[in-house]
């Protein structure tokens, strides 16, 4: 018995008939512009698609925001390959969030990264959102724990200008998502057995760099996390 | 009263002495590269950096797999600027995941992009945890949507040799979460209000190249999911 | 050093002051009900409350509303210690929803519940909502299954009237649940090694009725699921 | 063209001939006591049950532990329309869990109920595995605010014996349940529009007795909240 299949594949066919025309143009343009890239990256380096096509093994776990202005491979001037990716809104760590902790286990437990790097950046418009108080829909929710660093750091930020308190609030974002990481059982497993690191980044859009925001800890802080958090065999 | 700064943040000064000296090193290598990049940069487009700050407007919304083989504004051959992003393991759209969904809403009714991308990639990890047994972890959870497409195709993935039923997943997962796309809210009233377009895309890493996987569908497809998913005012 | 307790625990004292009086009597009411019921209790079955304080051994799990009118134990005519129960709006059970899954893993691997009954009830507000196309806020966003579920049906459902409809969807969402639950590892695992059973039921508000919906099915579907759905060690 | 019905109902019928039989037993027993039940309080109370089909209008919304042990319209001497319910593994308000943040939105803002109570109870199981340090499965993602909790306050609870460190950590984690609600927008809103009021309590399971557990609180930490929280139109 043969059922209709219900959708199709193509490498070369046009896009789907039932797409408007200027969405069709626009795939073309996207596939036109990637078989480019495809075509340059091979002749430069003929040993990178046989290569990644065996498998990854990425030292390096990037935690980001969505925004389309900090494409961590491009900032890092790395290639394909070398970096393992969860983006959300705001790189906001939830210690609940299935999505998030998902990617972490995977990099963590099963490719093994041996960094974690949580990257927030200047003029972020989930921070802007979290310092306004209008209603925007589900983001308010997934934005709660801004506004509890918010909250929590009311005094802090309250004498700052705009743009002052945006970047603060960012800042306070990595310094508090580093912490969130560091309580996960399955980081704080791969600290203890195999030097596992977390560190805090910020991208400022001006300038195109990047600079760390670390929580300055003794190693009794560890321990005291360790006793909460550390759930085993 | 002055509370001593539980955090600190450098855009010069050396990394945390709390942080192993390997970490350091690691750390030193990714700032410098990030500076150089930033630097070329600059050089080669001074407009970008400037513009950038001043927002952003990206035309395309980008689902991918948080897999390091695919970064995404990398293999479109595009820039900073061009492509908002959520990654996560296996490009999965649950339609109640409040991480995911707060990205489309912020990109669908905020950003206003043109296009939706969901993109999988052939030897997907995720697709080959799923059509295997084994116990993972949180991951097992975040990949139930994906067996229950395997459950749903177990004839057509039957016959099939690993490489292939891999391939195939991943083609049903892609269409799969198109639909899911077409089915949130917020998408609906975009395609509705403003022609808003979904397409799914695979990537296969052997060739560096994407293929489409699109849903065929009649205009009363959409009106009766328009029916079943439409909330407004 | 002594900090200031930021709460305070009171079996006799007054509520706090910061509360309006009118809370306070609410609260000196519910205090007061629940002092008589507990003393009834205790004078017709003074073994009730030492043998529950030596822990729990419950034989159901239940899954139902939040509904009001739908409290299962006294529905069921049965005792504090016999149901163990997770209450959500319109009983859904979502495969990713840690919420949901932590009380079902509880259940049934650690308290090693005999069944499962899923319960859904007439009238129930989130299946209205499903069937409308008003925003309510969040609510819509956990209500997608509903609306999966009003699309795949809409053939069964489109000749009914307004309560007919409801009541359908409410007996569609509980066998779909049924099928939710039956594909879940822990749920698998127990059905194979001790023959949990999970059952559906919804309960008429009018005659304070239960009744079944059960999916009727061969062994081999059930075979088919545990090939697609499970995981082990 | 009629379909088969994948699913049947039976207000009459035997269970499923696919449920072994003494699982049809349970079922039998279970329907047969709620028969009994349904008549008794029809044969007491005649416009009870017309009564409840007309709607609901409980003036609290509970949320409590799963714990077969607290079923809380029974414990609170109420009846089927007074409490509109959420029960979860030991009663965690997380701020982006979407399964209680809309049972919390339907009671809040459609309901209007008058009063939330959060409730703990003693000898809490969920509290007990996060005061251990077992891996248990999904739970223990579940319960990391608990453990959140538990490093906060470690040096409160050090000295303590098991049983008493328990009752702490319930109470802290009532106390910290109802912070997590007086911040969400939903309530923040109802407590300045009408006097909503949220309400910490512990029922102990060797006296069947409710505690108030209260956090104490001046006019301006609201308004500090209502800063921070408030998201409108």
């Amino acid at each position: 018995m043969t059922t209709p299949n219900p959708y199709r594949t193509t490498e070369s066919q046009p896009p789907s008939a039932t797409t408007p025309s200027t969405a069709q143009d626009h795939i073309a343009t996207i596939l036109s512009q990637n078989a480019s890239w495809a075509q340059y990256t091979y002749s430069t380096d003929p040993t990178l698609f046989p290569s990644l096509s065996a498998g990854q093994s990425p030292k390096i776990l990037w935690i980001g925001c969505c925004d389309s202005r900090v494409p961590e491979t491009t900032i890092l001037g790395l290639k394909p390959g070398d970096v393992f990716v969860h983006r959300n809104i705001a790189n906001i760590v939830s210690p609940t969030d299935l999505n998030a902790l998902s990617a972490i286990e995977y990099a963590v437990v099963y490719l093994k990264v041996e960094r974690i790097y949580l990257c927030g950046h200047t003029s972020c418009g989930g921070v802007v959102a979290a310092l306004a108080n209008k209603k925007l829909g589900k983001i308010d929710t997934w934005l709660v724990p801004l506004r509890q660093l918010r909250m929590k750091h009311a005094a802090e930020l309250e004498g700052l200008g705009d743009a002052e308190k945006g970047k603060k609030l960012v800042e306070l974002n990595v310094a508090h998502g580093v912490e969130m990481l560091r309580q996960n059982a399955d980081v704080l497993q791969a600290v203890e057995e195999r030097g596992l690191t977390v560190h805090g980044l910020v991208y400022n859009l001006q300038s195109g760099r990047l600079y760390t925001v670390d929580v300055d800890e003794e190693r009794h802080v560890h321990e005291k996390r360790k006793e909460a958090f550390e759930v085993s065999g």
